[in-house]
């Protein structure tokens, strides 16, 4: 367990570190593609033409919508650990036989389950109000009468630095501005122990969000090995400032926070598996993939229901299309991402032997809006092949394309390792608005923008799954 | 009592009715304005001046939103007939006071309580699910056990009257699209009566916002005479969406409501009132408004805390500057205008005798984001004097004007009998994403508009108060 959460820690920062886009550089593809292989993708436009107009205006509209909304509406929310999520998972496996998928399994993971429980935050002093709160994953709880205590906001690290002598005892409020969630997440993440390394009794943070109607936004945290364990939640952003106000102008505030958060045990969860096996490679693999878990607030339709359905709606499609590539596409619904991508690092060991054979791993786990290209993680090579793919998706009016350093929380540990990856590049301009939030609904989601994004989707595996040559890794 | 409810309802039509903005005439105003009268307003272009350096970049600047910040900091929201509201009333009477306002004092009115007690809607089938609501105002409540019954979603009175059949004993779910404030809140105001007519046993509403997350919009509600009184609250934009989708599927759609809502006592409450008296006719008035009260949810920081604030502190710039016009300018803070403009109707009463000496009556309520010039309704005449008034708003781009039939809930029966009067024209595109709702923070609330609010209530009211003559009402 411990080697688990170090892991966690591990991912965390990583995931932090890893959200800058690199510079968009010009690179000379005449000295990276053959013209065979420029033409050999050109050769695609007609199949990605017929794919984007059964998907977006033919047989399958609406489909990825339709489907999406069946399954949020039947199962809510999907918190890792729960019953609810298992039956979700059994939904998705007996779907994915009715659709004659191939190679339908799931493949298990074991779970550290944490269980919520009431929780609130109170105000006594200045005056007395609610103030709605998430706790964080993982957190432990509070006695049954909760932590009253005075509260010390703080905007930074830095700051708590600067007036650690007035933190003890203390509930320390982070109360950071939003710059972007790569680099303000950390206030999440690390808020419990830095707060007790100053001697706080608890610790609460605006939530990690640029807008909010008193929407609190929980995620998950990391206690670090040997600081005392301190109850952690987010208050929404508008709460924080109100904090922030009271303290500015000198008045003593104090705060009651209960909660009944604590571990529970380690169950079993499973990845879910669907395959269209390749025709003549079928050992080699392109991997399009969302995770089927969520937190345990709002319905997790856009985090990641919609990743997850245009992952496996893609893979539909094809099948029902009739268009088998060469190499096998597998769609991969992760489980227990919330919890620190816990199924992909089951699956990264598990399939240590096969990743020779990966040509190529996706996901959709940053929102499905409407889709102007491809984010993707690849040598140069790769990269030249991708802007040609992209080219294909003139109808959709997403035809741009960006290399990064990560493009995907589960799917990191291959990027890291050198395989070439991406993701769909879409107006997810509001994407922090509602992740993690009771706002995550259904009504986040757009008909059009999930046709668009599964049509991406398949095309990109499709064709990638189907080139002469392997999709080259340097 | 049932007079007053009457007299709530034909407001609530009223305000429904009166919410068209006139078309936009070209007036041939050389007809109307002597050359004298433009000559005089554009001399007040040096003073329009002056108020804008000082409250936008001067002695004054954040005045408005320091001064608000701390009201609303203090008491939180303000349900007419809390003695939260009596407090802060306490709390203006003291500061006016103090910044030597004059004539401060308050002047009873009696006020119907309302309290909401816990209330909760739940999903009990297909599946489970906690649904947010706020009761609606007036509303009766349940029994303990709360009333368990299916549901029949629909989206307007003409759907509700074709399938009046399967209504019965069934909650009835009004799911209008937003189209305007004006065009839609009658699915909250009447929900309740037009539901039991047809034998539902309560009524949800969509809630009235045009976004949300997740977040429910409460509001005024009315029962009509001999009906059967059942319990109405308002539903989540999302929930209502979840329950349509639900009833699409041909799925069996069982909730439960409990609501503890009830009416209270009549109390006192009172409008609060300060002055800057004419120097050469104090009793001719101009009257600058706004209301103090607020619904029990959110902190009523944008209505009307922020309508409030620029009215209290216009007439503070004013006295401080010493521009003391030849008329009076009368501050107003309304009481209970959200239980049906309760305050405003007794002031109607107890003033009647001496509207012949009202000139111009303002009223911000609609939000105090970035103004762009006047909404008015006004005759032909004074519709080209407040085209040249808004002239002299270059410096704050706010030399628009529109007239309209109504610009501000409380002044409405003023209006109506011909006083004319205006409200700030702004950019309140997203007033409704927080309108009624636990989202009404001091957040949305903007010290750079205030400032500019201030400034153009400020110099309107003081140029109409200190003209030669008096504002023309033909």
């Amino acid at each position: 367990m411990t080697k688990m959460i170090k892991a966690f820690v591990l991912l965390l920062l990583l995931n932090v570190i890893h959200s800058s886009v690199l510079d968009n550089e010009i690179l000379d593809c005449k000295n990276y593609l053959s013209n065979k292989l420029i033409a050999e993708i050109a050769s695609y436009q007609p199949t990605v033409n017929v794919l984007i107009k059964e998907i977006v205006n033919g047989q399958f509209k609406t489909s990825t919508y339709n489907e999406l909304a069946t399954f949020i509406d039947k199962f809510g929310n999907r918190l890792a650990g729960t019953e609810n999520l298992e039956n979700a998972i059994d939904y998705m496996l007996e779907k994915s036989k009715l659709k004659k998928l191939e190679n339908v399994h799931g493949e298990d993971a074991p779970v550290q389950t944490w269980i919520r429980g009431k929780e609130s935050a109170t105000l006594l002093f200045p005056r007395r109000q609610n103030l709605p709160i998430l706790g964080l994953g993982n957190s432990v709880g509070t006695s049954e009468d909760g932590i009253t205590a005075e509260v010390l906001t703080v905007k930074s690290f830095d700051e708590l630095n600067e007036r650690s002598a007035e933190a003890k005892g203390k509930i320390v409020v982070f109360a950071p501005e939003f710059i972007s969630y790569g680099k303000t997440v950390v206030y999440r993440s690390k808020a419990a122990s830095e707060a007790a390394k100053h001697g706080a009794v608890a610790a609460l943070i605006r939530s990690i969000a640029p807008f909010s109607i008193l929407s609190p936004h929980t995620g998950m945290q990391s206690y670090e090995a040997n600081v005392t364990k301190i109850p952690v939640a987010a208050l929404a952003v508008e709460d924080a400032h109100l904090l922030e106000r009271m303290q500015s102008r000198k008045q003593r505030v104090v705060v009651n926070l209960k909660m009944e958060a604590h571990l529970g045990e380690v169950k079993t969860s499973r990845n879910t598996i669907a395959e269209l096996k390749g025709s003549s490679h079928p050992e080699k693999v392109v991997i399009i993939s969302g995770h089927l878990d969520s937190w345990d607030v709002g319905q997790g339709a856009m985090d990641d229901g919609g990743g997850a359905f245009i992952s496996w709606n893609a893979l539909n499609v094809l099948k029902s299309l009739d268009l088998r590539p060469k190499r096998t596409i597998r769609t991969i619904l992760w489980t227990a991402e919330e919890f620190g991508y816990v199924g992909a690092q089951q699956y990264y060991k598990d399939h240590k032997n096969e990743t020779h054979n990966w040509n190529f791993i996706m996901e959709s786990d940053e929102g499905t809006f409407n889709p102007y290209g491809l984010n993707y993680v690849s040598g140069d090579k790769g990269s030249c092949i991708i802007k040609e793919i992209v080219k294909l998706f003139k109808n959709l009016n997403a035809t741009s394309s960006t290399r990064s350093d990560s493009v995907g929380s589960d799917i990191n540990l291959w990027l890291d390792d050198g395989i070439p990856g991406a993701a769909v590049l879409q107006q997810n301009e509001k994407y922090f608005w509602f992740h993690h939030s009771q706002g995550d609904t259904m009504d986040v989601e757009d008909p059009v923008s999930l046709d668009k994004n599964t049509a991406i989707w398949a095309a990109t595996a499709y064709i990638i799954a189907n080139l002469e040559d392997d999709f080259p890794r340097d």
